[in-house]
């Protein structure tokens, strides 16, 4: 157990914030709210970035860059759009500062006519766009997509979880039809899926959300649901269905294959740095982080073992060329040969930071022509002829990227449950047991009472499976398939 | 010369706006003084990001993020600083909006105790943060940059140029001694011309500024200048050594090696989307925007000729094999294959939207087992065999990129001359005639005079070259190396 860091059984949430801080991943800032993105964690970011930016191009999308404020007039133009985000936004209401005779502090001046919000996210910004650019169904559909910073104002933050300001990618696309807007929304959601799990080896649930969990202004919410080790649900991405809301609200009509002008359906769907979040909690243990092997900018954590200056120049010798070929064939690595310090702190560092393999190579190595790599998340020991590593290396890390994605499902499979009747799912919830399945078929305010009354809440309404006649717990009504109900971040 | 694009000769400035309009580079938006960067326009960034990343990790950076905002009292720590950027500040001083009975319009709530500026620029906030992060010589040099957006309030905007949002990188580098901090901040010039020469083809001026034009805060500011095609400057590009100022604002020391307390040393040094907009004003012409090959995400423009059906049906079955072996030799292309449009129609439209090399093929074509290449800047044609394409394509890429940077060397270099007194000067900059190379010993005020003269600036102290003894030309005083003078925008 690496020191610094209270164990997850002793304090999960603790373990939390010590391995974000022990790790460098991210930092807390002067600004209320606002973190910092450490290198360690923003070489996370990046690698997130390129995965996904790669699928979203392979699926035909684009990206462009939209105003960071919108004005408040916008904001307004979608009633329930306006009513979800209204408390949590940013007002730039001054452009300058001047000084002022005879007082120390600057004052705000340049009082704005209308406040800017500072983007919660951008629908509203870039329908407006998108009015002047579709015109026929010629222009149509638009896959345009965006990275960019995003603020919510949050009066209880966790680093990536949940902060002030955070980074994300949101889509956006206009269709000439319905269906082919729900394809869109459907498909991006798989997008999803598929990076949460052959990326991240992060198991998630695609779904749907309730109408109390949906998006604000869109007819229905997507998303893919994980959870972490102590069990809670992280919602991990979400794809929303907009139809023609955003549309109506700024006037944007086409003319489709008739002749006849129509509003353009719309979708978008986004993930954000809060994945880094998902990625310690759900493959962290008591040493520190484990990134996984497809996300990891250094996959091969180097170790040179020395005592005596001319052992280090003997071992160099043999690892700085391994290291380049492993570079050529497309491995970064990243080589720790500080001199003042022991391979065991070093050992301590390099799992704290979640290397996911670490190679050492000493003299008694050499003399034996052979390194030792050694897998992140068991420390599982391999001696490879030294001949072999730029080819071995590839296979065990993916070995470490399967192995991660089978123990995170085995401890979500092992922590799902059906339950039957609503005091089953109330015990569940105080036993902290896991997810449960039910059947339902409550309203918005039966909802309301299972988490006033439990903490649950309704994560999603799964797309795969759980397809069967039965009846709601809380309400009797009748039901045709289990749901998911439980704890969330 | 292309419909709706003003011609250079006529009015440049409104050749400038049309030109990015019609390419679909950027867009006004309803947010007064920002941009949208349109998706023809981000993919020329993307192309610099990348480009520009790598060297930076070359070079041994790290990427790290940064908070959108800044505490008004820390910007004010540093008194140039502070100045420098006080009537160009966003700023937030609420937190949400709520609804007042009554009212129709929301009404910000939740007043800050202290505003919160949009961040013109990280210093000060990545300064705050560099002081729990250095305590000892072990922790340097912090090697960090961020990609990131910036707010600063401009009355009269021109997209990419001069927008009140724009995205740049900024660097930000901690070091021991004053030494490796100034051959840092050379050594991220010589990337920033590396990056512009090489890559944007677009010949630059590496040199010092003068105290007036140096970046608030900083000790000194490196910066490299370009000519556009109206002969005015344009600063593409600076690196600042800021000495210990924001060590001392912020209160950044270090135990250094003899185990005395010191401040740390320090660079920064950005690059933005207004590289964008010096990129279509060097290369551009009458007919649209001229991307250089490197710089291209579809360098390729693919134009199948044909009437009928199944013209088409033949010529694709020959073209998409074609640009799919390009795609694997790593070189992108765009396929219009739209069937109401005339191939005329598509060769304007790929030359308006810069695409530096067409490749057109018909029936004709195949009949002679052959495509049609054509060069964008001056539409010089070649007819390949279809065995030789994967090959040729690079070298005739490689041959734009080059003829795009001799060509725009020579329009600097045949619009930059001497002058030995303040009336050629004077003289010089009525007549528009680019750059001038001049003795200078003047102060700020001085160069004031100048600019409310003549309207040109000091845009740059050359580094290579220019040095001899002289006189200046406005104060008579000695000087001991030239400098230039010129129209900026």
């Amino acid at each position: 157990m690496a020191k610094n860091i209270t164990p997850r059984q002793k304090d999960y949430s603790q373990w939390y914030v010590d391995v974000v801080r022990e790790a460098k991943l991210a930092d807390h800032s002067p600004v209320k709210g606002c973190m910092v993105i450490r290198p360690n964690g923003y070489a996370i970011w990046e690698k997130m970035q390129q995965a996904l930016d790669n699928m979203f191009k392979e699926t035909g999308h684009v990206n462009a860059y939209f105003p960071l404020f919108i004005p408040q007039s916008f904001l307004e133009k979608e009633a329930e759009h306006v009513e979800g985000f209204a408390l949590e936004c940013a007002l730039v209401t001054h452009s300058g500062l001047e000084r002022v005779e005879g007082e120390a502090k600057l004052r705000p001046t340049g009082k704005l006519e209308e406040p800017l919000v500072v983007r919660p996210t951008s629908e509203t910004i870039i329908w407006a766009m998108y009015k002047n650019w579709i015109q026929s169904y010629r222009d149509l559909p638009l896959l345009i997509n965006q990275w960019a910073n995003i603020v919510r104002w949050e009066m209880r933050t966790r680093l990536f979880l949940r902060t002030t300001e955070f980074l994300w990618q949101e889509g956006h696309t206009a269709h000439a039809t319905a269906e082919e807007a729900e394809d869109e929304t459907q498909k991006m959601l798989g997008v999803y899926r598929t990076f949460a799990e052959d990326y991240m080896a992060m198991p998630v649930i695609p779904g749907l959300k309730s109408e109390g969990q949906k998006f604000p202004g869109a007819v229905h919410t997507y998303c893919i649901e994980a959870m972490m080790q102590d069990k809670k649900a992280l919602q991990a991405g979400t794809s929303h269905y907009l139809g023609q809301n955003f549309a109506k609200a700024f006037d944007v009509t086409f003319q489709n294959e008739r002749n006849e002008l129509e509003y353009v359906y719309a979708t978008s769907w986004g993930v954000s740095t809060r994945l880094i979040g998902a990625l310690v909690m759900t493959h962290g243990d008591d040493n520190g982080v484990i990134i996984p092997p497809k996300l990891a900018t250094w996959p091969v954590y180097a170790v040179p073992i020395f005592k005596k200056p001319e052992e280090k120049a003997a071992v160099m010798n043999v690892l700085e060329p391994l290291l380049a070929d492993l570079k050529k064939a497309g491995i970064g690595s990243r080589l720790d040969d500080r001199d003042q310090l022991t391979p065991g702190f070093k050992f301590a560092e390099g799992e704290l930071q979640g290397y996911p393999l670490r190679l050492e190579i000493g003299p008694k190595d050499i003399a034996k022509q052979q390194v030792v790599l050694t897998k992140r998340p068991n420390r599982e020991k391999m001696f490879v002829p030294l001949g072999n590593v730029v080819d071995e290396i590839p296979r065990v890390l993916e070995s470490i990227q399967k192995d991660l994605f089978n123990k995170a499902k085995a401890f979500r499979d092992e922590h799902t449950a059906p339950v039957e009747t609503y005091d089953e799912l109330r015990q569940a919830m105080e036993e902290d047991s896991g997810f449960v399945l039910c059947h339902w078929a409550g309203n918005q305010e039966d909802e309301e009472r299972v988490q006033s009354e439990t903490k649950a809440t309704l994560r999603v309404i799964p797309m795969d499976g759980h397809r069967e006649e039965g009846k709601c717990i809380l309400t009797g009504k009748p039901s045709s398939q289990r749901v998911i109900f439980g704890k969330a971040y």
